[in-house]
């Protein structure tokens, strides 16, 4: 399928990373984590977010999303999101089912959670009848290709601390975010007083696997057999570590991140003003939101596929990637240029 | 580390399968299995094990194993295997937590269940304060390294239909006991009465995936919505396609089975006879089961990494890859006859 | 404590009631609900609810919702509701605890869901992402003492089942429905096309019971199994069935709801015109809902107990019980009108 | 139906209880347990167990045994208990489905475990694959009418706590247990070490309500949030408080239970010399556990209801109750041996 803008795990895998593979793929070594791979890759993960984080890797975006959740709350426990949040929208109920515990959704303007939107869910503390608040979660950036500044994230945890809450991020394009403020992770997530963090690379390059970075050293307690429990524990986990390696060593995650945010750029520049085009949501990362008139996506869809964000409102999403070329975007410009002046 | 006898997941992938996910690694697919791979590669499945069957790609053994019993029970059902078998000791709980039901297990000499060992779980029957039994799962191979005949498995589906029930098989090493009995996959599962089967490839030269076999097609409602929300829909799914695809087009299944029981069997015919290794299990695949003097297998464990199988016993296991040597062989035995000589 | 308007819940035992548990009481009975009372009195739901209805005793209100829930549904369902519904908010996270299935809530302006508000929720089916809808659940009356007509509870029925959906109710109050409406049970639940309803009775003079009833007779698959291991099977059922028995046959439902009623149209007559007080929702069964300047309804509090119903909104709730008298009423309105005149 | 011996929740309720409900019934309480019978009794439960014990009502055994083990365990636990455990034999699986954890059963020669018991499933520990023992749980009296001595319970008690581990005591009839050791409730639960107590009521004389009474005061945390979201929390709670309330004030724990043993001792005597008849456990409560001719146990179910226990066995089981009369047994018993001799 030629590369379009449907979504940043419709891309490949850098070949970085497919070299990373072939690289630990000799003799044998322990499974479950207890290679040498995996532990210098910890190690890494130290280095990049302090030495009292620790990071345990997962298969899926679903997995490390619902593990930080798990190692946060207990089923009577309740989790405060946007109403636009990947873990109510698109998980088909897992935070649910796996952990029993119920999420309550906040409307946003813009996809972002502010502590006066998150207060109107806090309350009934102490009530028995009534799920405890326990987690605010955020997703950085948003599933609307929005982004939090590192004094909002600070907000959001000081407001979670104050209730005795804990504040969870869905880092899924995490490097996006990064690149896009300028920052490190570090300061971006750790000194900003985040507790635990699903941290993404399929959308960014690899092959397979993210990882649970748990900042808050009391969250580590029984997360081994909870990853377990959870069937997020991976046999011949080198393999992942090896991704995550290579990702880091050789800053695949800044190089990727920033190529595709400047791709979405340079779509951004050439359809904002183009008649009939309304972008909807700031372009901070990867992501950029339109409007178009329904019979052109229809129409668009013919000849790229993406996905409809709101169908009823003409909205659809369009994601650049770590492979997207400037032609592809020149031709895929040029392909909505046409249809639009046809329907004239 | 060098190669061992610990696990047949301390193993490497092979040679083929990584050239394999470079094959696929061009452009754009569509997510979520939903690409041209792994349509063609659920296509294969369906020659594999006749037209009824489905196949769904998991990320790993829990996975399937939960998935396939998710699949034939709701929460007030019972499950019926073995007191050995790796859903009851291996996986820290998980068919508990995900599906809610019940195991009741079975003495075994061997690791098989036998209808007469079944039989003994088969009451309650419409008695509300009783869990329902509703699944037979076995392993085959089973974790003992023993083997079931086609036979022995087709009594086994005509118990479980009779009652109304459906047979499961965990088949982690199933390439090791098709080339062991010199059948073909559909006649092992699909002719005997099988209902649903977890296909492990991991242990056979896969970098990691496996596959959920629905061989009775009123398995596959909902089976969709129910892998999402278990966390282990995978989003590039054609690098998990690309394994399988490879596996059983260059019938890598069967080159690596053959040759992984091929030394397990070296291993036994060397060992048998030494004064102070008692084998205990039929050595039917490519696991070894061995009684020894403890001092000798403490001592040998510094040398390799293997697993005490029943450590009160003195029992261990030594188990056999794709990749094993006949010259690692060769080592692993003067060693132990080393230690073994130097105690007297 | 005195009589007050805290909750229909505060209220005892209707006499009757307690002479039935009396004559019960004597020699032996099965337990479990295979005793003669427990089957007498499901013929007598079977009369009320027509032939096809099948009643099951549980403990409480949460029971009933749940169990009633858990027959419509799996885990990867949703259940579309108010977000004022009790199943919501005031049952402390049950249904995802013990179902495991999401909530899609939505925002109403008097507690009762329309088919347009709720085809907000109806999308994504068949996209294995998400939580597939399955059940529409109203409460009959609302939370905020609203009723639907029958002709409004026939609508979401058609609804939902043109969507292979089904339409659940709570019923906690419903005998208050139905003396509002002048209708039989049968006119509101059955004709109306709803299928399955949490009957209560305990806020209507019994000890403790409700009754899940499903009226749909595909729900009634495995229910006994369900209703054992969600904890909601009581040993000694006759004691149950008794309360129904008299409730039914001696018409308590009607008598105690309509002067429920009655006394909370009284207190509505008595305090509606007065300055400073503004009820908020109508008043159609036994519940008042009031907007109070701050310090008055705090004061109030220091003489009876009641709910602050939306603290901020400065509304609370008045609710009327079988044993409410009128100079309770009178009392109650004193104090309100001193408290009232004492601010100025 | 005639009075029998099929099971001590067959029988009715005190005369002394009916009375109590009685006495609570007038005006308004407080719902939820927070009204003053509620808190009185829980004061009792502190005089009867002891000043760091707590004690909360719930409806029934099952609840009562799911939601101490609630409290101590997580999903990735496990519970070691007998295989012939109510909780494991006669729960439908409820706790797993609510708790998510396993079970780890022990066969035994008489349902009581002792510490070489447990130990064989005491490995595992810190191994992430394998459900973490957590909990020992026992009955007292056990399914099989056998008694703990105290000592007994404190080995127990010592070797859980020695594996960080607690001890549960199943007390659905412990009031039996108590007269038939002749010492306090404190005595044998709270000195001997116990952590959590499922103590039962139903069995000897109340209507319906069982209490957990959490010793270790480090298990109350969230304790009410688990108990609503369980479904176990009563709103007019006083009815189960004044059940208790008469149970300790008119000591007829004491006396019913007293009874019932006696009952079951005359019942062994006029029953164990007779040829044909084989008693097969020792009668140390109110349970008579006999071994009988096939054709004599189904004849004399059709004179009296009471339940095969191992039919394969043809073990029966008889239930003396606190109603049980001596000439019931004398009847009883009369019918037996017409029975016995018929068959020569």
């Amino acid at each position: 399928m030629k590369r379009g803008f449907g979504s940043d795990n419709h891309s490949g895998v850098c070949a970085e990373v497919l070299e990373a593979l072939k690289d630990v793929n000799e003799l044998h070594a322990m499974a479950y984590g207890e290679d040498e791979y995996s532990e210098e890759v910890e190690k890494i993960f130290k280095q990049q977010f302090g030495a009292d984080a620790s990071a345990y890797f997962v298969f899926n975006g679903t997995g490390a999303n619902v593990l930080c959740l798990d190692a946060m709350t207990r089923s009577h426990h309740a989790i405060v999101c946007a109403d636009t949040a990947h873990i109510h929208v698109d998980e088909c109920g897992a935070p649910q089912r796996i952990i029993g515990a119920k999420l309550l959704t906040v409307k946003t303007p813009d996809g972002k959670l502010t502590p006066e939107l998150v207060k109107t869910q806090l309350h009934g503390f102490g009530f028995q009848h009534h799920s405890q608040p326990k987690v605010i979660s955020i997703a950085q950036p948003t599933e609307l290709g929005t982004l939090y500044t590192i004094d909002e994230i600070k907000q959001l945890a000081s407001l979670a601390h104050q209730y005795d809450m804990y504040l969870h991020i869905d880092g899924a394009r995490l490097a996006n975010a990064a690149v896009a403020l300028g920052c490190s992770f570090k300061e971006m997530i750790t000194d900003a007083g985040v507790d635990a963090l699903s941290f993404g690379g399929t959308k960014n390059g690899l092959m397979l696997g993210e990882a649970v970075v748990l900042i808050n050293p009391k969250l580590n307690e029984d997360f081994l057999y909870r990853r377990k429990q959870a069937m997020q524990l991976c046999s011949k986990m080198r393999f992942i570590a090896a991704q995550f390696k290579v990702y880091f060593e050789k800053n695949l995650w800044k190089t990727n991140a920033t190529h595709a945010n400047k791709m979405a750029k340079m779509l951004y520049e050439k359809i904002k003003d183009i008649d009939g085009v309304e972008v909807v949501y700031s372009v901070d990362v990867n992501g950029v939101f339109v409007r178009l008139p329904r019979e052109v996506w229809k129409a668009l869809q013919n000849e790229y596929f993406f996905y409809d964000w709101d169908e009823d409102d003409n909205v659809v999403r369009f994601m650049c990637s770590f492979d997207t070329t400037e032609s592809d975007i020149i031709s895929f410009v040029d392909t909505l240029k046409k249809l639009l002046s046809d329907r004239k």
